[in-house]
């Protein structure tokens, strides 16, 4: 698979499965995985899946705007997201941009190594 | 240096560098670097200067509101930057975002291996 089908295979998949069933997230993180949400840094499946099911509404909506992909000098890739996230009670969306290294496993998956999100405030 | 104030240390100069002397830029870029700016991906110092300089303004002003940094997987750091971007004639700033995966050198220097940007639109 390509870097750029690959890259926009797995964020459809990962804004979908936040969407509709976010703790399933886990299975896309590893022990050594690092998310930075909004500044607070966690480490390990554990941690991010209890950070991402922690976030102050149940329902929401990412609209993805645009997907850039570049490879890593480590190996896998680097995807960088924008778009805007819609959530309950919001008259309009949030802007956000979130970046990824993805990285892959011998079965031919992959899985997320750097995660690091923000806001884009007005 | 820990890698947060390398990231806060990198950005400053990189902003201020593109703000006062954009083609001097090149000196933080490799033959190996890669720059996706709006979309549009460039590999190498030339072509990388060459697309920041040949941006269709002289002047603007970066206004940084986040700096987020991890450690990669393949050594360096990533950092990932919000902020604002004035241009001369435009009454507001534009939202961006822009990702960098660092590289030490051995002289105890660094360099841009990755780097991806997008202004967010309203």
């Amino acid at each position: 698979m390509n870097p750029d089908t690959l890259a926009m295979a797995f964020v459809g998949l990962y804004y979908e499965t936040f969407d509709k069933s976010r703790a399933d997230l886990g299975s896309l993180y590893r022990q050594g995985s690092m998310l930075t949400f909004e500044g607070v840094k966690k480490k390990g499946v554990e941690a991010i899946v209890a950070k991402l099911t922690s976030l102050p509404f149940q329902q929401c909506q990412h609209n993805v705007s645009t997907i850039d992909c570049q490879p890593s000098g480590a190996g896998g890739i680097l995807v960088f997201v924008s778009g805007s996230l819609q959530l309950p009670g919001e008259q309009y969306p949030l802007k956000f941009s979130e970046m990824f290294h993805l990285l892959g496993i011998p079965q031919g998956s992959f899985y997320v190594l750097n995660d690091i999100f923000r806001l884009n405030y007005a």
